[in-house]
């Protein structure tokens, strides 16, 4: 594996193989489990065009937790308010020596044009292209499941909200499927793509219905700017609709895992009783994307 | 000691211990003094809503200077934007594996709020809540003082300008009174708050009458959001009545010693005269502010 | 050598030692090539108050290639806003025990004001300094030359387009005549100051004229803010007049090595024909820049 653009393009072996080195690096540099020394010399950069909290933090720690130095491009107050394109940033970047480019772009496809671009011997890691995919996500998610269902194989997952905007759930679903499980796509008639359907996913419109044959739910982020475009119901109707709240979780099994991509609409994709519920893994997705981050990097970049 | 919220919530003892420890840090990591190991494997986050050079920085290196990696959260570009609550913010940035968060927030209680939401095992540094406390501010001025005067006890302290909104002249005059020293608090009367009888400190309102008894003048910083407010005389008035200037200073003690947290504005709470005075210590306040972090940081989470 | 303001101070010697100090330097850090502890224990701060993406990131690079801790002063988000002068900023930061200061500034003169204000065991970098000098970005392009050509002295030398504010150009200037090449500045003649008759220079306005005696060009960024003051012409016109292009390339001898200090305005300064062209050094100016600040940090505050 040379780059990580997406989990469409992997084998089930490749992410099963990545899962199994996620394991290993969960803790690693915390406690009594000291740092690695995998990338001891390499430098990894950051080049985040979106706004990101978690997954460029997540990534930067990530790197120095294996011996890296990281670099981090934030785009305000740089050369990109002087008009210079996203291929020479990324190539001047390059030229400063770096082993591996983690990048996040406003436009499905922008990882996959550096690879054509930069040197063979850097490494791109997507972090999240537009509509596109967001693979370490996808990872962090399935890594969560299987670490508390102990499989993937034969579990039913839900992805509940805007399916044809979250490059979440265009990742959990290639990963997910890849690895057996049956999911279901939930969401308004407007935010589900009709392309979908070849997926191999079940599609739902109705939460109620389907939410008693769920293992897993993974309740995708609510992105205020749709609603402005029609395509996207009320606020409060998104939340009677789609929302998971105290009625819902009655409603399905008792053993219900909920996931968040997060950041999280406190009463909006679900109320603060779901995500504090003891079947919450909110926070454990943050600790596992630590993981996940690791072995991508070895992965690509070690040995 | 398990948090640090402010100088309110510590004995006399606990504030000596921690001064003495600063004693220790003076000069870490600079010239022939090697770094220390002291936070080796741990990672300290700074959580910081407000603007700040010095003290995010401040905070930043004393931990890299014990050993400790850092990590910085600025919510701008951030998923703050995307309308994430603080809380969820914080357990996020937790769950990634940090063992201190140092935060900095307009809302007085922010500090306290996360101790009661993060896990035990992570220390919280409050860097500056609302009008509350600042409490390494307050360590790093008491710690200043002594180290000129070679005690506290007994020593006479004016804080002054605008008592009511300031968070240093809280913990000052906390951290001041329990170490015996007598604190005067001098500003206008819509800026002193009628509560501060209760500190057990003198109020005055005339800079003058009360200059030739003081040991040490501390000058608050003039925040001029106020003045728009109506609870601050215009410019001109405040240095007339409060700023220190070549006159005032021969009013004083020839040894009066002067302070000033910063950022200042020459010309309003101090002329450039008396900022650039032999017994001005500004300077020396931010290289005690290292040693006063590294102390606080190592007595929180070292060992 | 104390400071590095300008190569206008420099002798010649001084230069070379700098330049072969360099080529030392090159791959530091990168594959094989270990890390190295010159500036062990030692920190570098930098304080930016000009957007910058290469110049920023290259100087933390090189510094912590260098064993040298690295500190950032982004004037966005902290105390600037609060009305702090430029000085009190630098010597609070200062005061956080610091061995190097790389400042860039809108305002010519600012870090020789900084090294009238800081202590002597503090060295300065001018990182940009309004119209006036960029020192390491002069340096790098003549390394860059000269690793191209086997030298400088003899060569014919283009600097093209807004010569007035361009304080690439006056480093290059500077440099380049004291190591004995002939320098060409040619631009609009709204953009070439008088006073640059004095500098040794030859002046021409006609690119097509002079280019088949070049051998090298060096493409200087075009600052659109010039274009709304009149005095720079409109867009199209400026690339038809003075922007490198392909017919321009036939024109001039076939190893004509092309330089541009970026970030570059693709069809405006140059084409992307001639950016990506053979001779094009535009990203090897990058990597030399990194081992040009590696020397430069070393020599002012190394051993």
């Amino acid at each position: 594996m040379r780059h990580l653009l997406g989990l469409e393009d992997l084998t089930r072996d490749q992410i099963m193989r990545l899962l199994d080195a996620a394991e290993g690096y969960l803790g690693v540099g915390r406690g009594d489990v000291p740092r690695r020394s995998d990338l001891a010399g390499k430098v990894v950069a950051n080049l985040f065009y979106e706004p990101s909290t978690r997954t460029k933090i997540s990534f930067a720690l990530a790197a120095r937790r294996l011996g890296a130095d990281t670099l981090d491009f934030s785009p305000g107050g740089s050369s990109t308010a002087k008009g210079e394109s996203f291929i020479d940033t990324a190539r001047n970047i390059e030229a400063m020596g770096i082993d591996a480019m983690v990048v996040r772009h406003a436009s499905a496809g922008a990882p996959l044009l550096l690879t054509k671009h930069l040197r063979p011997e850097v490494r791109v890691v997507n972090a999240g292209d537009g509509a596109h995919e967001h693979p370490t996500q996808g990872l962090l998610d399935i890594l969560t499941i299987r670490r508390e269902r102990g499989k993937i194989d034969g579990l039913t997952v839900a992805l509940v909200g805007d399916i044809a905007h979250s490059r979440v759930a265009r990742s959990n679903i290639h990963g997910l499927t890849k690895l057996g499980a049956r999911v279901i796509v939930c969401g308004p008639t407007t935010l589900v793509p009709a392309e979908v359907a070849g997926w191999g996913v079940e599609v739902a419109h109705d939460l109620d219905a389907v939410l008693p044959r769920c293992d897993v739910v993974n309740l995708l982020r609510v992105q205020f700017e749709r609603q402005r475009t029609g395509l996207f119901p009320s606020v409060g109707e998104y939340a009677h609709l789609f929302g998971m709240n105290g009625r819902r979780l009655r409603l399905a099994r008792p053993d219900l895992l909920i996931l968040a991509p997060g950041p999280i609409n406190r009463g909006l994709e679900l109320t603060p009783e779901v995500a504090d519920a003891p079947n919450s893994v909110i926070l454990d997705q943050v600790a596992n994307g630590l993981a996940v981050r690791m072995a991508v990097l070895a992965t690509l970049c070690g040995g």
